[in-house]
């Protein structure tokens, strides 16, 4: 175990209500590997984290902070209570504005915790896409919100993680018929360059990365397309000129059949689908979305809210413990004294994100 | 068993020479569940086939067929001789011009068999692409020399096969900047047809088949791309209304994932990787590809050459044996007489079909 000092503190967000995310939160919160990786602030419901420790069969861990004490975290987590949602106005399996609009808030205060430096990193329990939808129209995803609460422009990218192996893209959420103008040589170095720095910041002395193509067959020689020559290929020529070990562009339907078999540790792909249809048949519902690029991780389990089986509790901690365990391995642990500290959760709580 | 008479006329071309072609041909004539499926015509050259014999360690089972003298194609294969190759020639597992022309002209020849009527349906063992490309520079694909051989003008799709799921999709060999131009409401429709059509004459009563949207998320609702709305969705209201049984447009990283636990027969994507990163994955290897529309069914194991364990006798036939046993389903066995089939194969064979 690492001294109590230097471990990294992390904010959780508790997810959608109707689901399963307060269940995980209970549970992470008195897992002994989660425990011994970082310290916690959860961030949510003072009395939605007390159902979900009822359902996990769970004892409470967390003290409530409150603006206006002392702020120390350390062995025992503690707890920044929004008073955001009433459990009993939940119904399981739901989703709605109400349940949208607390996980909405809960995210917005653990975004601006890490970009104020409050904590060393940031991790969140499942949200549910059309509750978020509810609680603010213009909700796209978590990237524009990130982008917003961070003042980030536009660098971040999302990994999906399985077991070892990484998935990055160079793109993302972009239609289709656009992909092909955003495969550049500087946008595919870029996309390798974070993707070995961030492998690099989780403990992997050396990944190996495979570059896929974009087109049918890499392009074939050129003959269903050139930007494997164009573009691709100087991207991975001007990486390994850099001392990273990249390989490809690889046919985008073989590299994922090399990459489970472990010839690589990540695989850079060129659009969402490439990789999401790969990773997701390879079984990424037990994997993790990373977010990097905006100067903390952010972390979250792949899987959904699961409603079918919110208030059961039989919901699996696995991929929420590997999203917090690299949550903890990526953070950089600012070491701030209790004061400082305090003083940066006041600012952003005085601040207080909206829930729409 | 069949009664003889009614059991289609399969021609299958012996593919590259350096490879395992020649021997899963041998193996394929002495297959019993093979045999029983079909009556075969193989094309290639004889030294060539008696070499696979010697490897697969079977008994040479084919009668020779000269042009001139009286064909009767029944139990016993038979085999039209283009004394085109010398085994004695050729090095195994290094691909040539003279592997790739031979092959290609094996290939030309079935597809003019078909083409003609003188056989019911065509398969081949692998080709090697580079093989192909030294005989014939201007080489593509097959679907390139299919359509140039038959005079079919881009109405065949090339379908994958693997166990009992079945993956079309509505465009292939395009660059992914051009795919979205392609993805019209016609174009999508016409595939679920010919994907229904196709399924219904190998024996599936009633596929069910899923559509893949085009973009991440299907779109999201318009967010990430419009043709789902624009041309999928429609495209799937129309199939139906004809009575096909289809669903969609889906997310694509999740469709496979539902098929492959049986929810559909087939899924229907809009380019090349979208499934073929799925199918491959999913063991594609031992899958049987299928390109139907030109009026005869055209059928291929998934796998490669083999370059590796040519020679060894260890090619494994399953996916041959698939690939001719959907050939067989597929193909409507015309019922010709022997001097009928006669006159058909000496045409084809006095315009005997260059190797490059």
């Amino acid at each position: 175990m690492p001294a109590s000092a230097s471990r990294p503190v992390i904010a959780l967000a508790i997810g959608d209500a109707a689901g399963i995310s307060a269940e995980l939160a209970a549970k992470a919160l008195t897992d002994p590997r989660i425990r011994e990786a970082a310290h916690y602030v959860v961030v949510g419901d003072g009395r939605l984290l007390k159902q979900g420790e009822e359902i996990a069969g769970v004892a409470s861990t967390c003290a409530t902070w409150t603006p206006g004490t002392p702020l120390t975290v350390g062995e025992q987590p503690l707890l920044v209570d929004l008073e955001n949602i009433d459990p009993r106005a939940v119904k399981p399996g739901q989703a709605s504005v109400t349940t949208g609009g607390a996980a909405l808030q809960n995210f917005r205060t653990i975004l601006r915790l890490g970009a104020a430096g409050a904590v060393d990193a940031v991790a969140f329990t499942p949200f549910n896409k059309y509750a978020m939808k509810l609680a603010l129209p213009s909700y796209v995803d978590e990237i524009e919100v990130i982008t917003h609460e961070t003042g980030a422009r536009g660098n971040g990218r999302e990994f999906n993680i399985l077991d070892k192996l990484w998935n990055a893209r160079v793109t993302s959420h972009v239609p289709l018929k656009d992909v092909a103008k955003y495969i550049t040589k500087d946008n595919v170095l870029a996309g390798i360059e974070l993707t070995d720095r961030c492998m690099r910041e989780a403990g992997i002395a050396n990944p190996r990365i495979a570059v896929a193509g974009l087109n049918p067959h890499a392009g074939d020689g050129g003959n269903f397309g050139r930007e494997e020559i164009d573009e691709i290929e100087p991207a991975v020529v001007a990486a390994k000129a850099k001392g990273i070990t990249c390989e490809g562009p690889f046919p985008p339907d073989t590299v994922f059949v090399r990459a489970s078999r472990g010839d690589f540790d990540a695989v850079q792909t060129m659009f969402h689908d490439q990789g999401q249809i790969a990773m997701k048949l390879l079984g990424f519902e037990s994997g993790v979305t990373l977010i990097a690029g905006y100067g903390f991780p952010i972390c979250t389990p792949a899987h959904g809210t699961a409603y079918d089986i919110a208030g059961k509790g039989v919901a699996n901690i696995g991929a929420t413990r590997q999203a917090l365990l690299i949550a903890a391995a990526l953070a950089k642990p600012a070491g701030l004294d209790p004061m400082a500290r305090r003083q940066r959760f006041e600012a952003v709580l005085s601040s207080r994100p909206m829930a729409a």
